[in-house]
């Protein structure tokens, strides 16, 4: 980079004060490590404070409409519902880019949804926190949403999911802008992994499917509960549906959104989780989960959660 | 817990805002899952506005002699080395928890110095940032240090390493106040790893052992830079340092730290390392590295690193 990038964060009531502090604080130290890099400024629409949703206030500076700054970072929090209905601050978002040519917007968990809501994600990908994906998806459908990813750039749109993604991405733009080297000395000073291993679905609670709202769905699925290691098959499944295979197979991809295998295989996933986030160790999980060996066990962890058996035991067990 | 628990965030010019925001949106986020379980306070010894390092301006509440607060953090950042000859804030650390009993006094990376600094970690154990290792163990002998533990508790005090650690602690005292369920619903929130694992030695850099100043071990490390694949034996390596083999396992601990064979294994560890993170592949790393095999390589990852290869190369390596 030949300049000093100069980056607003917009801060609001109730906004997430990690979503904050995680980025700002890898650009602060960035500047370490080398001339500086990069100027910090804390904004809002109006220049008085601001009280994050932990409680804390802090202090902001106005930003006008023709402030001469780079990048416009937009955090998430309780308050970001209250923030999609303030005017200046979709005015803000929405005019940010088409301003001036090189700009950045950067959001951080549900800071996304101020950006969906001004407009600026339509016909971009994006991700969010996994807690708002049903909902972005929903609401906002003329975004291409990648809810999985830890972060994804579309352009000069710069998305993380939830809440500490906002360091990987941080991270990330000083790669691009400074060199690998930079980004791990900031990642080691601040003692986080430079990449993690894996999407953010493994943090989300698998799909609740056996809430679903149909009747015959709802019978297969208790029936998964009580004989997870049961031997099913497309047949077997419809029997206890009371479906034809194929109503079962239609029905099943409408309501729950996979095919019934892949929905048996969601389900031992949860229970897997459950066991091993308990404690249990990895034979009686496969017993507990019916996995039919750690070979399924383990693919089924690989796809649905990019992360494998051992890797996801170590970062979530409660084993002490 | 049978009470809401409350906390004073302590803070100072210069106070690192993650070390801040990670353990207080843990301990809010908690309160989200059930009824409220953690009040927090942001306080400073006069309750005037104080500055973060990353220039965000924070209000604050005067902390009085006679609080009736229940646990003290205490964060780092570059004001530590001020906040350490702060009569006031020295005064308020000291008389933490003798004041009342059930206080907890809690760290966040640098702000175990001013811990240390006002003798509350007087033969106890404790951790702190990565960086700060060497500083702490001269300056503050009578502390166990502990650098390599991403968090360490002894009894009413709760020290954390660098700086993202105190999300790691903060989780670690909501599991043991509220059970795992609960600090596993609050990780899943924030997207972070409930346990991580490996210790912080991970994240720092090997030990610098060839700048080391004595002509002797200097010209050893010079070898093993030029041919670190040599099947190097006590012998070989006293006959380049030009010393007995007794003189020279004698100095190597003195000045390195190590037995010349460990003080090899670590210089290999680092060529390792560095190979990894610019995306050399596994097989090539060893060959660099002059491990004889990728056993020797693994083992030397456990041992130091407390991590595998293959995990370290997932966290680190710049593989796009």
């Amino acid at each position: 980079m030949d300049k000093i990038r100069t980056i607003a964060v917009l801060l609001f009531n109730g906004v997430n004060i990690l979503d904050v502090a995680g980025p700002i604080q890898a650009f602060k130290t960035a500047n370490r490590f080398g001339r500086d890099l990069y100027s910090l400024s804390f904004v809002s629409t109006d220049g008085t404070p601001r009280e994050a949703c932990c409680g804390l206030r802090l202090e902001t500076d106005h930003i006008c409409e023709d402030d001469e700054l780079d990048d416009l970072i937009v955090p998430g929090g309780d308050g970001v519902d209250a923030a999609m209905g303030d005017p200046d601050i979709q005015h803000l978002v929405k005019n940010w880019i088409a301003q001036r040519k090189g700009r950045r917007v950067i959001s951080v968990c549900s800071g996304a949804l101020i950006l969906a809501n001004a407009g600026v994600l339509n016909g971009k990908s994006a991700t969010t926190h996994w807690r708002r994906s049903e909902l972005v998806v929903r609401k906002f459908p003329d975004v291409n949403w990648a809810v999985n990813e830890i972060y994804r750039i579309d352009g000069d749109i710069y998305t993380s999911a939830g809440v500490t993604s906002g360091i990987d991405l941080a991270l990330e733009i000083i790669r691009r802008d400074n060199g690998p080297e930079l980004a791990l000395s900031v990642a080691r000073e601040l003692v986080v992994y430079f990449k993690r291993s894996g999407g953010q679905n493994q943090f989300a609670e698998v799909l609740e499917a056996q809430f679903v709202n149909d009747p015959a769905i709802a019978r297969l699925m208790a029936a998964f509960q009580q004989n997870p290691g049961t031997d099913w098959s497309l047949e077997s499944m419809s029997d206890v549906a009371g479906l034809t295979p194929r109503t079962l197979s239609r029905r099943c991809v409408e309501k729950v959104g996979f095919t019934p295998a892949k929905t048996l295989e969601r389900f031992r996933l949860k229970l897997a989780k459950i066991a091993l986030e308990n404690g249990v160790d990895v034979p009686r999980s496969i017993e507990i989960s019916g996995f039919s060996d750690f070979q399924m066990m383990q693919r089924a962890f690989k796809r649905h959660l990019g992360t494998t058996v051992g890797e996801y035991r170590n970062k979530f067990a409660d084993v002490h």
